[in-house]
C-alpha cells in the first residue's frame, strides 16, 4: 500500500525514539491508554511508522517553552509515514494528520514539518495548477525572461479611476503583471466590480491595440460565494488572473477556486511568518508549496533576495528551488519574488537560482523610480537582461541609464 | 466611521513607537517609499492608527531570531486600529490585515495577536453560531450539567460496524455526545457514508425508544463539495452535528458550511499549537475564538485542565472564559474540553470557571475505565455532580464507586 512520508525537525526533552513514537501514535491511533478494538492487525494497517531518526545536536534551553524536561533537549530529524488508506485523497485530512495535534505534544519543545512526499496515485486525484509556469507565460506572452510585475500602492485608498490611471501608466511602461495589494478586496471607495471595470477597460483596450494583454491579479479573497462571483466578474471582463490570500481563505475554498481553471491564480502567502518564522515551530516552505501545488495554485509568493522582511537569502533561495523541482513529475508553479525588490537583487537572484521562470515584483521599486513608473519598469527589465548576462550591479549601472537611477535611489 | 481594534504583544529591537508605526504602515499603506497618489486625505481615511502603547520589560536575547538589533529587545502591548472602510465585512480580508505580512516585519522579534474588537455593525453581517450553547443543549436534551462526550478510538482503523457497536455501548451507558477523531474522515475500511449509516441506525433506534438522541459529530473536513455531500448525508440520516478541522479546512469553506445552519458544528482546532505555542508568535485564543464565532462555529476546542499536551491550566481557563464572554452581546459558543480528561479534572475546572456550559470529553478516560465504557460515562457524570457540589476528588471517590475506580486507574 502506498504511503505518505513527512520529515520533521524536532527538539525533545525525552529520548528521540520515544518522542517519535509518541508522534506516530498520537497521529494515528491517538489515545493515552490502550482500548478495546485496537488489535495488532489494525495497528499494522493504520499505525503511522517511524521511518528514520537522525540525531543532531543537544541544547540546554528549550526552543519553545514546555512543561517537560530540564537541562537537555535533543534535536533530530525524524521521518514518519502513514498509509494512504488512513485518509485517502483528502488534503485537509492530510494536513490534520501531518500538521494537527502534534504541535501540542508535550514531548516536543520544537517541531517543524520540513518536507513531505506523496505517492504517485495522487496524480490521478489532483489535477494541480491549471496554468503553472508555461500557462501563465502564455497568458502574458512573456518568454525567456522573468515576468515583471508590480503591486498597486498605496494598498488601500485609491479609487477605481485612480487605480486604472496608474494601471495605464504601468502598461504603457511595459509591465507584464499587476496585482491588488493583499489588504484590498473591496474597500469603501474601491468596490470590486468598479475596480475590475475600470482596470479591464484599460487592459483590454491596450491588448486590442498591441496584442499584449497585461495580467492583473484581482484580489478575490473572501467568503466562497463572493469569490465565485468576483471570479465570474473577472472572466466576464476578459481578465486572466485572480489573487487569493491562501492562508486567510484556507485550503478547501481555495482548491474550489483553483479547480475552476479559467484564471491563473496568484497565491499570496500573507500570514506565512506566523507559520514559519520560528526555526523550530510550524512548517518549512518545501512542504508548504507541495500542498498548494497539489491543490492547484499557479503562482506562489517566495519573498525575495535582500527583502525588507526578516527572512535570509538562503531561505528564499531554498524556497525558489523547491518550486523549480517537479512534483510527481509536474505540477509546475511560478515563484513570485516580492518585498523590497527594485532590480538590484536580480544578479544575485539569477546567480543563485539560474532561472528566469519567475514573476519578479517590485512595488515602490517601480512606482518610486526617479523617472516615474516607466523608468521603474525599464530598469527592472534591464536588471534582468544584465543579470542573465552575468553582469554585476556596477557594470549594469554603467550600461543601463534607468537601472543606474534605481541604484542611486534604492541601493543602500 | 467604525473601527476594528487589535491588540498585539510584541518584542522589538527598535523603539516601540517606531515598530508600531511600521506595523500600522505595512498593514495599511504598505510600501517602503512614498508614492504618488498617497495623499494626506487618503492616509487619514485608510491608514491604520497606533491607538495605545504599553511598554513592558526588556530582554537581551530575541524571542525569535531576526536580522535586526543586538543586545536589547523591548516587549510591549500595542493596540492598532483600522477603519471598517478598509475591508468591510470580509473575514478573510480582516485576517490578512490583522494577521498578514506583519509577522514577517524585521522590526519585530516577536509578535502575537492577543485580542480584537469588532464594531457593532458586524451583527448585521454575521449571523454567527446557529446553535451555540442553548441550541446544542436543545439538540441533545442535556441541561444543568456539562454535555459528556467521547471520541471514537482508535482514531483510524475500526470498521463502520465496529464503530457502531462501540457507539451502541456508549449510548447505553448514557453518553450525550460522540465524535469522530480528527484523523478520520473516510478511510479504506470506514467509508463516510457507511459509517453514517451504521451509526445513525443505532442512534435513531435508541432515540425512537427513549427520546434521547445522542449527538454524533461526523468529521466532514474535506474539499468543499465533499463537505456539502457529507453534510447532506448527515442531515438526511437524522444526524445533528458535523465536525470540521477548522485550521485544515480554512475560514472561507468553513463559513459556508456553518451558514447552512442545519447541524451544530463542532470546530476542532488541530494545528492550533503551530499558531499559538510560542509565547511571542501567532495568535492567542481570545482573538481566535472571536473570528470563529463570527464565522459561526457552535462548539470549539479549548483543551482541558491538566491536559496531556503542553498547555498550562491558566491558559486553558483563559480560553474557556473568553468563550463565556458574550461577543457583540451574543454569538454563544460551547467550549469543548478534551485531551487527557477522565473526570478528575472536573472539580478544578468548575472551581476556576464556575460554569457547566461545557462539552466535557474523555477518550481513553471513558473507553479504558475498569468497568468498561459504561463505568466511564457514569464516572464522568458523577465527577461533575461532585464538582458542582464543591467536593474534592477524595470525597467524590468515597461517594461514587465508578468515579473511585477512575481515580485508581487514571490519577497520577
Amino acid at each position: 500500500m502506498e504511503r505518505i512520508y513527512a520529515t520533521y525537525y524536532i527538539e525533545t526533552p525525552v529520548a528521540v525514539e520515544k518522542a517519535a513514537a509518541v508522534l506516530a501514535g498520537e497521529q494515528s491511533s491517538g489515545t493515552f491508554v490502550s482500548v478495546p478494538g485496537e488489535t495488532d492487525e489494525l495497528k499494522e494497517r493504520f499505525a503511522a511508522k517511524v521511518e528514520r531518526i537522525e540525531i543532531l545536536d543537544s541544547v540546554s534551553e528549550p526552543a519553545i517553552p514546555g512543561l517537560m524536561g530540564k537541562g537537555q533537549y535533543t534535536r533530530a530529524n525524524v521521518e514518519i509515514s502513514w498509509s494512504i488508506e488512513n485518509f485517502g485523497y483528502n488534503l485537509p485530512a492530510m494536513v490534520s494528520t501531518l500538521q494537527g495535534n502534534l504541535y501540542e505534544i508535550t514531548q516536543f519543545t520544537g517541531l517543524k514539518l520540513m518536507d513531505l512526499e506523496v505517492p504517485e496515485s495522487f496524480k490521478q486525484h489532483f489535477k494541480g495548477p491549471s496554468f503553472g509556469v508555461e500557462g501563465t507565460r502564455k497568458l502574458t506572452g512573456v518568454y525567456d525572461r522573468p515576468l515583471i510585475g508590480t503591486i498597486i500602492k498605496p494598498s488601500v485608498g485609491l479609487s477605481p479611476e485612480q487605480t486604472a490611471s496608474l494601471v495605464k501608466t504601468l502598461i504603457e511602461a511595459g509591465i507584464d503583471f499587476i496585482k491588488d495589494d493583499e489588504l484590498l478586496v473591496s474597500s469603501a471607495n474601491s468596490k470590486f466590480e468598479n475596480r475590475v471595470d475600470a482596470i479591464m477597460d484599460i487592459i483590454n483596450r491596450y491588448a486590442d491595440k498591441t496584442g499584449k494583454k497585461v495580467m492583473y491579479a484581482f484580489n478575490i479573497s473572501d467568503e466562497i460565494d463572493n469569490m465565485h462571483r468576483h471570479y465570474d466578474k473577472i472572466v466576464d471582463s476578459g481578465g486572466t488572473a485572480a489573487m487569493l490570500s491562501i492562508n486567510s481563505v484556507g485550503l478547501s475554498a481555495a482548491k474550489k477556486i483553483f479547480d475552476r481553471g479559467q484564471l491563473s491564480i496568484h497565491a499570496h502567502r500573507n500570514g506565512w511568518g506566523m507559520l514559519n518564522r520560528h526555526p523550530l515551530l510550524g512548517i518549512e516552505f518545501p512542504a508548504y508549496q507541495k500542498i498548494w501545488r497539489l491543490a492547484g495554485a499557479d503562482q506562489i509568493h517566495v519573498n525575495g533576495i535582500q527583502n525588507k522582511f526578516w527572512e535570509t537569502d538562503d531561505s528564499v533561495v531554498k524556497s525558489i528551488k523547491s518550486c523549480q523541482k517537479p512534483l510527481l513529475g509536474g505540477y509546475s508553479i511560478l515563484p513570485v519574488l516580492s518585498s523590497g525588490q527594485w532590480g538590484g537583487q536580480a544578479p544575485e537572484t539569477y546567480r543563485r537560482t539560474q532561472t528566469t521562470d519567475l514573476l519578479y515584483m517590485a512595488g515602490g521599486g517601480i512606482l518610486a523610480h526617479p523617472d516615474g513608473p516607466t523608468g521603474g519598469v525599464i530598469a527592472l527589465q534591464q536588471a534582468w537582461e544584465g543579470a542573465v548576462k552575468g553582469l554585476n550591479i556596477a557594470e549594469m549601472a554603467q550600461i543601463y541609464p534607468e537601472f543606474g537611477k534605481s541604484v542611486e535611489k534604492f541601493a543602500k
